[in-house]
């Protein structure tokens, strides 16, 4: 049986994934009563005398909510919200398994930007926090955007600054092992959906700011007409040169390819025309933009893709466990690039002692990594 | 300590009740790949061309959504969907405790019937049914309805028929012992909230037709202006002769009072004017129409309360497990009017081997019930 057919297997034996249990046991009139009615009626007058008090005496205070409209699920595209709640399950069991955290998994029946706002805003009281999850772009920057201005928790969506934080943590080890500072490093940063605009932003921050953007119709420069709100802001942070043509142009001398985009995009001819000891980072998941053994004989220095079965896995689930672990406690915060940035440094820092090639990113099941995220979370708010 | 601080003490150390849990380990890179990506991508494909199979491979087939707007906690009123969180907490930790359920607490800030159906609707594709609580009378009856019209999972608000089942159950019992027929049986009906009018319509149902109904503006009859559309109903489907007056009026002569109403509202004297070996159903929580020890020394015959402390307890959670976990099974079946009666009959028939008027309906610590429950429904959809 491969992956996928264990994986139908194991979905079917058990209904999913995740499951409700509760604190207490309710076996007797007296267990009953505490926890329920009668006794409850005192929780509910204390939560309305003190609305604060509502994440001590409930599950808000420690709750994700992890919410899809399915209109982006992993690499399958727009399968519609049942299709993504097995996914969206597994997240909550990584929040469960990594940092001992509740969380739910909820898909919406609509794919409206607004609506998606409303429901979200509407369902927001019984949560600490909210994990978007697989909403196409460039729905998810307005939905997020609106949803951190307008709700006093926190939002986060994963496919962004997840998938962001980590690329710059392993991209800080990756320029150190080959001696490149931000300023000088030349970036190619293919595919401008969620997780490009997110990590070209986090990227820019950290001044990696010589980046040629690529999208499905070549190089990004000032003469397109057809550039969203993103890829125009994007465009006038670089300060790489203004210049036309296609991913191949866009490659020679660069040091650093970034695709997060399509699979089988970059050749080995592409590779023989970048800077010596070329960086690429192939996260198109679960085909590469070109597979790390033909990237390695083309000559590339340090390869890293989204897959478990090759070294330097870009996984979200190095920071998302972490940081809302953090963000629920510390409360009424929100989330910010700069948070990202020092997590991702943080990183970044800690992987430094087993820096290589091969480990340019520590692994997600190394436990400090939760700690190190969670920590530096609270170090970043207490500024 | 009394009750209410041992709950305050215990929501306060468990962070509430409820926690989310996952049936798989992701303890390791094989696990992790099985459990979420690659391996689940198979699953969103599997659900995407069978949008069935989300009730095979998810936690949709086993998890019902509890759901509340705040508007109506307990005997509370209206304090807002955070105070009402630790209830739906509660509710959640009772399917699981009373029928190994998964079930997920949610609350809405917005009080808007057509804004909660909405929500409600764009949240659904997660859950195998719904369960409505603690919403206000009369919203909570069009919010139902309209739910059930327009989602294709069941959707029950127990505050009304729970709450009713139960009461018809145990009113088939005290009219068992007081040798009394439904059609003989003068009953008044005082408090039309959404457990009162659910009430009335079992009752109506069931044969139980001569029903004097009262609100707080007395006996409900032809001549008044103020009627909603469902006090109209009730009032056109009862045999009881029209008339005008009080509660005092109403209960001349009546076999048989229920109480949904407001706390000490009837007298010893009152229940000197009812009919001899008189039944008294004070369902006000926590503090009945009157105490069931006043009741008894004016001649109650049988006295019922929603309380654990007295004997016969009008309680919800003893049909609430077991319906939502037989119509989970059964999928894309509605709640009906007929199925409430179908269930008290079969609670009723259970508890005739033990019937005394201080055990007119089993306990909720019964085990047996909620299998009665579970299985007079799979009959009932059957038929």
């Amino acid at each position: 049986m491969d992956i996928y057919e264990q994986s139908l297997e194991l979905h079917k034996k058990n209904h999913g994934k995740l499951e409700t249990t509760s604190k207490v046991r309710l076996d007797s009139p007296q267990a009953l009563s505490c926890a329920y009615s009668p006794g409850v009626g005192a929780v509910s007058r204390a939560i309305s005398e003190s609305k604060e008090s509502v994440y001590d005496y409930t599950l808000k205070g420690r709750t994700v909510l992890v919410v899809s409209d399915g209109s982006a699920i992993l690499g399958l595209g727009n399968l519609g919200p049942e299709a993504s709640l097995p996914v969206m399950e597994g997240k909550c069991a990584i929040f469960k398994e990594f940092a001992g955290m509740d969380a739910f998994p909820l898909v919406l029946d609509t794919q409206d930007t607004e609506k998606i706002i409303e429901t979200i805003k509407h369902i927001a009281p019984t949560f600490g926090g909210i994990n978007l999850e697989d909403i196409s772009a460039p729905r998810c920057f307005e939905i997020e955007e609106r949803l951190r201005t307008e709700l006093d928790i926190p939002v986060m969506h994963d496919d962004q600054w997840g998938a962001a934080t980590v690329t710059l943590a392993a991209i800080l080890g990756a320029c150190t092992l080959r001696d490149i500072t931000p300023a000088d490093a030349r970036i190619v940063l293919s595919g401008i959906g969620a997780a490009g605009v997110a990590t070209a932003r986090l990227l820019i921050a950290s001044g990696f700011t010589h980046i040629t953007f690529v999208d499905s119709k070549g190089i990004i420069h000032a003469g397109r007409n057809d550039l969203t709100k993103e890829k125009k802001e994007l465009l006038n942070a670089s300060t790489a040169p203004d210049r036309t043509g296609d991913l191949s142009t866009a490659l020679c001398g660069a040091h650093v390819f970034i695709g997060l985009s399509v699979p089988n995009t970059v050749t080995q001819d592409m590779i023989h025309t970048m800077a010596e000891h070329p960086i690429l980072f192939t996260l198109a998941n679960p085909i590469p933009e070109i597979m790390p053994e033909d990237a390695h004989t083309a000559g590339a220095y340090i390869v890293a893709t989204g897959r478990s079965d090759y070294k330097n896995q870009i996984n979200n689930s190095l920071v998302f466990p972490g940081v809302f672990k953090a963000m629920l406690e510390l409360r009424h915060v929100q989330f910010e690039t700069g948070l990202f940035v020092h997590i991702a440094e943080a990183i970044a820092t800690y992987q430094k002692n087993n820096l290589s090639p091969d480990t340019i990113i520590p692994s997600m099941f190394d436990s400090a990594v939760v700690d190190i995220v969670y920590k530096s979370t609270h170090e970043y708010y207490g500024k």
